[in-house]
Parts: structure tokens; sequence; C-alpha cells
């Protein structure tokens, strides 16, 4: 007689795991569209850059939404914090690894100046840019009616796990249903992981969810905390909760998989589990006009008393536009995404994002190796 | 037709393969309770340390006693061999690696004063702490008297494979039950990892019961052997034994998770996997109060014919009290326990250490690579 | 409640996953077959030899047809591009590795000159050797008939992943069901991976399919796109619809491994997952006579816009005849290609290439370690 | 609509995968019987020492048996090729790596002497040791009289695979029926992995099997040819055959399992899965009295056209009798191997090998990275 089990325990998959398989179709990659849309907005390329300092400040938020992308401005960061944000900004960049957790929990002390919210949403406005800015649960009662004021075209509320529902003694948050009300711009929230928490918060009105807990280059949350979901399972529970929500409401919740990526294969994999979006960090970080300066850390990094994260070194590879459509000058997957994205889904048998959720993917557990097997004999 | 299977395997997990999912609804860290009940004892924090020379001589468990942990005295180690056991501790740190394994066993094989069990004991209860301490099943007959009369608080009847029944000619043991009856104290047994062994000690009247076979940093049993089960498997087995002996008698015995810990997210997935408790021994052997200066070996390391585990340096990186209570100066999980604990329990929405023995779990292969991925592309 | 699954993910299988079963009767070398048919083409040997720039010149597909295989010459690269090719070839291998995505971009953007497609096919059937070339999808309309009148005696249609219908305003391609009815030389296309796929090509009419997506050593189609299958999986999935073909039209289309080998021990593993012969790159890149001289890439490397794969050093080994038959000096399973099928096909009781597909095959996780631990203790 | 399967792949199991589960009972090591019994013979120990020439001489023979255990002489090697072997084996173990398969072949193209068969035989039967003697199928026919003949006790008919129905044109051997009436020896007849394999073997009459193709630390088996089993299945498919064998006919054939092992955990889970007893390789071969001179190469290294295997180096460590009864002074498993085997028994509650068979496995995936992790942040 076997043991009684104690729980169930479901089996997840991250990018590693999994692959996507060719279709019976090909598609020329110009006959390909990658529109994103988010409530009343279309977005040529379904790519948002993440809110965090080393990724996005507002020029890099006014070229992003140039190219046809979404860069979204933390507003609890450097940018709210310091006037003169780019000084702060450069002096990371130049502390020497071992001093850099201290100085940033330092940098990151600074009260946040309630002025500087409205003025970096208006800088990305009056550039014509499409702006979005991003803030925790705990000041969004705070901070949202500034923001609305000061006109944010899409506002995000963010933190490392967010629910419909928190509990708390020390502050008295505002309702995700209640904030529906009062703002006027569309509302993305996150990060979240499964089905239910998804759809707990797809039930408030909100129109996106940030999908992720623990995959990104920059963070520790799951060495520290133990929490994380890989991001193809997370993906797909989320995606699942959208598809069943659609059909409940009628409404279309996007879905934006946030973190974890490291190469033009996975965001390809990403859509094939479901997103209707991706946010990229380290890989934007790594463009020459990311605030980062070729360092990325993230936004758990400065924490106080539990620091989850460190700062990374990413280097700077090429320009934004390059990294966005090529031409790649390596061959690795970080350069031309569209390109790779177009490729991918013309292999695939999709002519739009919403085919490439349908793709079909398998579990692919080889290693790539056959490379360094021949370049390992060479050794011998 | 398929050849017969000649037996079953099970498939098992430890704390790599695991992660878990946030909860619906978050909590903030200062609404949690992390309190470890053992019969009539609280503790504010759900943390032991091992019954390990390189962890806990009497001044270390006094510390963590006055921090709100338990640790458990060796009582056959140099403490009660040596009635300087500090200067041999230093000798023991300063031998070189190749000769130290001969030199513990050397060590070792003095022999035990029983004056010095009672000493001890004495020590830390002067010193206002709660006491607990630990011998192994063939002295519990002789010593476990001794231990009464001294006053100890806590009684802890320890070797690699503890279990009801033990056959032997060389000595003659004490039951359990019979334990239980002369042993005001409560009695933890251990180490175990399977559904029976646990439920038929929890029959013979104990409190606690320590799980985990071959899973410690300084330990090389599963290599000699071949035998060890995952701690994720082996706790959430001794916690279906505890649910279902708590059904049958109404009586909790404690489930204490032992070994195999190396941050904080490890130490969230064992209560998750259904620990009441856990054990620490190389986390706290890293403290500047720890004894072994830095050291860690196992107590079967020092076995005159066949030693199991070997002394590993691991390190000093801060007071006890930081490794607790943060604030945490590295990224990596390891200080800022009790933190780590909070923020976990917050994200999982568990306001106790009971609700996180309810938390999902997730199988997740994949390993953490971004950070190295783009680490990597810079040295090319 | 588990929450409704967003999609089905298939698990897949590489060469390192899976290791042959010896069979229940055994076989001398001696007494095994290793032919391999196309159409009326009967072949010694079951290899063929990858149409990439490095592995294949009209020098190199003399030599294999003498020695029993089958060279595809690609009427795509260097040899159609330039008068003088081995010049290029030369000048290729003689780049440093930081500049030679950008050279091979160069090279390979100059013009495919008509004449020298005709002429390359000459200058082999002049040889008396059998000819194989390949012509991508995009360039079968306009290449087919000049191949046809050069006399090709094998017609190899072949891009990343090729379908019986593809979707494109920039070009008409021809149907290969077209394409049998003007071409009289039997047909193979590829790549595929799936069993919907495969069977759509057969239904066309060709005669033969190339299998493989991503694997190969010098490409890098699955970290840029996310698109590959693990070859024993789509190798076992195309000889599926093969055998369903054959059932419903009697008509045999053979299936042809192509990529990721890297030993002896792999190759067997296609031929018992359903492979009718393989395609080989890397391992002919090493011989003396590969027009590569020590080097390797693959045919999308020089993509303007996405290079997908690097120039690896693969070095020269050996003689082609020393790596197919051998004698062997080195263990590792990279010469005596036949002489190691042999001894796979005895121990497995092969007396065929047909009687091999049908022998047992296994999950196999276990790495080799062994060797590396006894070397490892030296070490030490 | 799944496409359908080509063929079913079992999942296998080797070593590493899998762990023992302590039992509910513990048996002190001196309770403890670890007997091989084979036919008539009994040995104290269920220990073979491999036929390989780094492994067995004559002496090493005589030594083995007096401690206890079975030695195997290969009569297909340097003692039956040279008078003085001693030299050859001496020659060997000072050529330079690079070198060494090229000799190796060399030295084993030398004929085999008939009159030295019956002369390595009475050696060790004269020094009143149990002598066990290995030919190859090929050979069986010629030699068996001559073994008969010089009184060997055990007689080995041992290739890489070994059925009991073999194809060839080139000779005529013997059926395994046939030499079981002409020998009066027990017969052990090996190598084999599958239930269906084992079974015909064990119809023809034999006393037992060796079990294990392609896990040897020295061979390359898999790499070359792809055939190979994990020792875990392996042995437990063959158990299941003689368990089979054993209810149908009343006969009980041994199951030895052979190869791949690197430490005592490893030889404990052969029991566990269903071995009678194990035989050793490299570990003997790390013997002072061993004659590789801390070098150890597989039988199949010399091969002329096919070499699978290599000459590695294993170091001697201690003499056979430290590693066959301790102490240790190493800590990883390589010595002390009876003691390992008294004390897992003893921990898993096992009196017996029969018992052992018995005991509770499971799949640990979760490789000890303690250690390591705790001694890599001293590193940083």
């Amino acid at each position: 007689m076997p043991s009684p089990q104690f729980k169930e325990i479901k089996q997840c998959y991250g990018f590693d795991e999994v692959a996507l398989v060719p279709g019976d179709t090909t598609i020329n990659p110009e006959q390909i569209n990658t529109d994103f849309t988010l409530r009343d907005f279309t977005f040529a390329m379904p790519f948002l850059a993440s809110a965090m300092d080393a990724v996005v400040d507002t020029r890099f938020a006014v070229l992003l939404s140039q190219l046809g992308g979404l860069a979204v401005l933390n507003l609890e960061g450097v940018n709210t914090r310091y006037d003169d944000a780019d000084s702060v900004l450069a002096e990371i960049a130049s502390i020497p690894d071992n001093e850099v957790t201290t100085f940033l929990q330092k940098i990151y002390s600074a009260p946040i100046k309630e002025n500087l919210i409205g003025e970096r949403i208006s800088e990305i406005k009056r550039a014509g840019a499409i702006c979005a800015a991003s803030v925790t649960p705990q000041n969004t009662k705070l901070f949202a009616p500034i923001c609305a004021e000061a006109g944010v075209d899409i506002f995000v509320v963010q933190s490392t796990v967010t629910t419909a529902q928190h509990v708390s003694k020390s502050y008295q948050g505002l309702s995700f249903s209640d904030l529906c009300q009062i703002m006027p711009a569309p509302i993305i929230v996150g990060n979240c992981v499964s089905y239910n928490a998804a759809l707990s918060l797809m039930k408030e009105g909100i129109s996106g969810i940030l999908v992720g807990v623990g995959p990104g280059a920059a963070c520790t949350t799951r060495e520290v905390t133990g929490v994380g979901v890989p991001q193809v399972t997370a993906t797909m529970d989320c995606a699942a909760a959208r598809e069943y929500h659609l059909q409940e409401t009628g409404k279309y919740v996007a879905i934006i998989t946030d973190g974890g990526f490291r190469t033009g294969g996975d965001i390809c994999k990403a859509f094939a589990s479901g997103a209707d979006a991706v946010m990229l960090g380290s890989i934007f970080a790594q463009a020459n006009e990311a605030p980062g300066r070729g360092y990325h850390w993230g936004m758990a990094t400065p924490h106080a008393a539990l620091p989850r994260g460190t700062r990374i070194k990413v280097g700077t590879t090429s320009s934004l536009e390059q990294i966005l459509f090529g031409p790649a000058s390596v061959t690795g997957g970080t350069q031309n995404l569209i390109g790779a994205l177009r490729t991918s889904m013309g292999m695939c048998g999709a002519r739009s994002i919403k085919e490439m959720q349908r793709v079909e993917m398998v579990l692919a557990p080889s290693i790539k190796t056959e490379g360094k097997f021949f370049q390992a004999q060479q050794g011998r």
C-alpha cells in the first residue's frame, strides 16, 4: 500500500524546456502582422520595456514609442527621487561590484518627490510619445490621481506579487475596481503567475496583466523566498484565465509575459505559451540608449533589509533600433528581435500573434551540445 | 508484451526541483506569525540548530535561545569528551585539509566523560536558556537518566537512521515508549524519511521527528551507502504520517526537516512540504559565534572505519542575529532568514506555518541561467 | 479543481536521451546489409553529405559517390556564385572569428551565376559519380529546368522549414506535385519534423524527406526563433507518416535524418528511430578532403539581416575513407562509422536498416560519468 | 488528433537516478550476512573482479579468493598471449596517452598461446584459490575443453553482448546447452541487459548471468554504437527474468551486475535492483596489487578496427584489503566497501543480500550540491 500523499505537485516548464514545431504551412515574414492591442491603443510591436531604472528613463520611453513599442517608466525609482536622475544613474554604473548593494540601498532611501511624478509623465507626453508609468500597490491610492491629472496614457500597478486582495494593517490600499473607476487610462497590473490570481484580477476590470515571478536576470526572488513559477507554465495558466474570462464576459484582457527572456527564441516561446505581448528588461538594458549604461538591476535589489537581486553587467551591444530590427551582427538571437519573431511565425505558419498562440509546442530536453562537442574535440 | 517489473520506483523531489506559487491573497509580513510549538514550549522562530560540534556549543545554545530559536547540544562530541572543548575546536579549525579526517578520527576516539554531560546542560540552564541535548540510540539507556537529572528541557535521540525497532546483539537499547515514561522532557527522535518509519515512531509517544537522511552539506551517506531520500518528498511523507496520526490519536507530533538547506528559499520550501520547523547546520555554522570557526563537519565524519562526510569550509559571514533578522548585505538568500520567511509567507498568503504547509508547490525544472547568460555574453 | 490547460505539450527526445537495447539474437557484422534505396538508386551505405559549402564541393561529391554514399551539392552557395569557388573557401578558412559573420554575409551577397549550375552538375557527372544537387524553394521554379537539362540524378529542394504549401506575395513558387511532373530525377524535400507536414509532402509524390529543424552543430535556429524538434522524435514522427503513406498508397518515401550527429552512436539511434538514411554535416566536414578546411558553417549563417549560426572549427581528423571504414585511431565514435553501424546492428540483431528500425530503444538518462569520476579522483 | 507513435520508448535508470530508503527496522552491521552462492560455491562477499587485464592476473586472483571474493582471469588477454605477461603490463603503464590506443592494438594482435591457458589456471589452483576464467563466445568451442581439463572452477563466457543464439557464417559456435553438458564447472555468461535475452540464456542451463552493456568507466560502447542500458533497469529486468525462471523451473540463476560502479553507494543500489553479486573493474584497478599499476582499460579498447574505450588513469589508492574492509581514509565511498554494504543493509533493515533485493528504492534527482554551494561561497 503506498503511503498517502501530502499534496499534489504540478509539473511546470520554462523557456529552456520547450521548443516550437514548424507548421504544416509556412508564411513569408512580410505577410505577418505583429500588432499588439491594449484597449484603445494598438502598437506595431508586442514589446514593452520593463519599469526598471536601468531600462527606462524619459528619453528611452520616447524612443521606444517612436519605434512602435511601449516603455513603462518606474515612478518610484531614481527618476522621481532625484531631479537630476541621470547623474545618479551614471554614478550607479561607476560603483564597484562589492559596494553596489549598499550604495543602491542608500540611493533608493531618498524620498519620492511628488512633483516629479507629473513632470516625468509630461516630458514623455510633450515629445509626442505614448506614456506608460508604474507605481506599487502601496502608493497607488496616493499617486494614481497625480498620474491621471498628468495625462498618463497607460497606468501600471506592479510589485513582485500583486493580488486582487492584500491583507495589511499598515496601509489601506485602493481596490482595483475602485481604481478602474477613477483612472481613465487602461490599467495593467502585476505580477502574477496563476490561473486563479489572474482571473481575480481580471474580474476587477483591468486591461492587462503582467505575468512572471522570479524569472528575471537581475532577480533572486526564487533563491531568497522559494517563490517562482517558470514562465511557460505561468503564461499558459494566465492565458487560460484570459480565455475563460473572455468567454464569460466578452472582455479581452492582455497577457504580458514579463522577465526571463534571453533571446528571440525565448520571446517566440512566450507567444506560443499564450502571451499577447512581452516585457523585456535585460535585453533592452543592452541598448546603447538604455539609462543603465551597460548595467542592469532589479527594483527589489535596493530593498533595505532583504535585497533580492543584484546589479549585473549586461554591456551595451548596439542601438535599440538594431536590437529590434537588425541587421544582426551576432548569431545568438539577441538582435533583430522583430526579424526573429517574424521568421519564427513564418516557419510556424502564424499570420498574427493570436495565431502564434495556437502553434504547437513540445518538451525538448536536448541541450544543444553539437557545436561544443566539435569545438571541444579541437581542444584535446 | 512488456517484461514484468522487478519493483516499483517512486519519484522523489528535493529543494532544487520545486518552487512555491504565490497565493490568491497576499499578506503584509508584519501580519505573519512564525511560532513553532513543541508540547509545552513555544518558540518565536521555527529554527533549530543542529547537534553538531561545529554549530552548537553552550554559548551558541544560550545565544540562539535568547533570539527565539532552539539549539541542540551534541552530548557525544567534543563538549563531553574534553573539559576544554574550545581548545579542541580551535585545533580542528587549524588542521590542513589532507590531515583532517585522520585527526577527527583521533579526537573522537577519546571517551565520553559522564560528568561533563550534566555539566554542559547546567551551563546552558544557568544562563536562563532552554536546553536541548542529543544522544545516540546506543547510549540512550545510559545517558537519559543523567540528562533528566540535570534538567534537560528537550531530549533528542539521533543517529543517521533511527527506527522504532533496532536489531542488535551487541547492546540492548531502550524502547522509545519506555523512554517516554522515564523522561519528563519532550522527546525528539531522528532521523527518518518515510511514512511508515515516522508513523511507528509517533506511536511510541514522542513529540517530534527529525526528517532527513543524506542531504546535509557535510555528509556523504548517499555516496557511501546509497541511502537517502530528497528532503521535499521525505518531509511530505512524514507530514502525511503526522496528519494520519493526529486524526487517529488527536496528538500532534512536530515534523522537523533536518539538513540540506542552502538559502532562505530552501527553508520556505520545507514548510510548504509540511515541516513545522527546520534544523539548520551549515547556515548556522557560518555565524561569527559558531564554534566551528568557519568550518563544518558531520558527526559521521570521524567514524573510525567508515567516515561519511568531510570538513568543509563555510566561512564566517556575519553575526547570528544578522543571519536571522538581517539586514542582509548579500542578495543570495543566506541572511535575514526570518525576513525571507515572512516575505515568502506574505507572497503565498500564509498567516502561519500551518497555512504555509498548505501553499501550492510546483515542479520547476528551470535552472536560473538568465543572469549567467548575460554575464557570459560580456566575457566573449 | 485544477485550472484548465491552455495547450498540450508533447515530450520529445534527442540522441542524448535514448540508447539501443541489444537483441535476443546477435549477428556477425559481415552478415549485415546497410543498403539504402532511393527510387531507382541503391547505395552501399545509408549516408548523405549535407548541401553545405564546408562539406560538399564537386571533388568531395565524386569521392563520396565512389565510396558508396551520396553528396548533395548546394547550388546557391559559393560554388555557383564564384567561378573559382575554391579560393573563396580558402579565404573563409583564413578569416578571424570576430570578422567571419560579416565576411560571410558579404561573400554570399554575390549573385548566383546560372551558367555555373549546369557546369557544376556536369563536373560531377563527367567523373562518373551520381550527382545530387539542392536549391531553395524560392528558386526551384527557375533552377529546376536547368538542373534537369544538366542531367542531375537526384534533385533536392531544401530550406530550414519546407512545407507542401507556402504563403507569399513576393514570389510564386512551384508546387511539388508540378515539380514531380517536370523533373525526371527523384526529388528529396526538406526540412520538416512533424507527422502532418511529412505526410502532406509525401502526397505530392516526392521520393525522400529530410528530417530536422535546428539540431545541427553550426545552426542556431532554436536560439534565434525557438523553433526545433529533437531528432529522435522528429524522425519517429516522420517515419510514422512514411508507414501510413506506404499502407495507403503502396509507395515508400525515404526518411533521411539530417543534422545533429556527433558520433556513430547518434547515427545508429537515428536508424532505430525510423530513418532510412542519415545526412551528415560536421562529421564529414572533419575529413581531410572537405572543402571547409577544418571549418564548418551553416547555410543560414550568411543571412544578411538575421544570421542563424556561426562558423565553428571542427578540425581535419583523417581521410573520408577512414571516417567511413576505419581503422579508427580514436575511441570516441567519430571514425569507422560503417564499422560502428555494423557492430551496433549486430549487437541489436538487425540484418538490414529495415530491421534496425524495429530495434528496441529506451530512455537512458544516465550521463556517462564513471571515467570522469576516476580521472577526477586523480586530480585531487 | 495526435499522430500515431512509431515505437514505444521505455524509461530506464542508472545509479545516479536512484537512492535507497531506510527500513522500518534497522539492523546492526555485525548481524548481517553478505554471502553469495553460485551453485556449489559460497563466497563470503558478493564481489567478483572483472576479467580485464588491468584488474586480474594470477596473483590478484589468488589474493581476492583468500579475502573471500572471486576474480575472473581473462584467457584472451596478455596473460595467455605472453609468457612474461607482467613485463607487458608494466610497458602498457609506461606508454604516453596519445600512443596508447595504437600500442594496445599491437600488443593484443599477438596470438593466444593455448599452453598458457592451462598454465594460468593451474597457477591459481596450485595456490589453493578458487579459479574462474573467461573466454569469448567465438573461442568457447576451442578453449572450453582445455579449461575443463585444467580444472577451472567456474567458467565464464563473455563478450560485449552475448545471446543464446548468434548468427554467423565465419565460425560455428557451441550452443550453451551443449557447453553445459561438457563443462563440469558452473558457467557464467554475459553480458546481457534485457528480460528476454536473460531468460533465453537461463533456459540453456547456465548458473550465472553478467548484466551490463556500456556502463564501464573504460568503455565507450554507448558513444560508438548507441547501445547500452543503464544498470539499475538492466539489473531489475534480468532479476525479473530470474524470478520467473525460478518459479517455472525451481532453478536459481545468479544475477551479477557488471560495470559502472564508482562508490559503495552504487554497489548497494545494484543489490537493491536485484543483483546477487557485482563485478568490479575500476574500483579494483585502484588496488596496489592490481596488474594495471594505476591504469585501467577495457577489453574492447585494443580492437583493431573499432576501438571502444580508452586507457584511463585510476591511480593506486590502497591495498585490496583496505578497499574491501577498510578502515577508510577517504570519505567518498571508494574504501571499506564491505563496511559500506553492511552499513547500508543495516540502515535498510536487510539481513541478507536476498532481503536487500527487496529494499525500497526511489528516484532521487537531486544532485548533492550543498557542499559545493558553501565552498563556492568562499570563493567569491
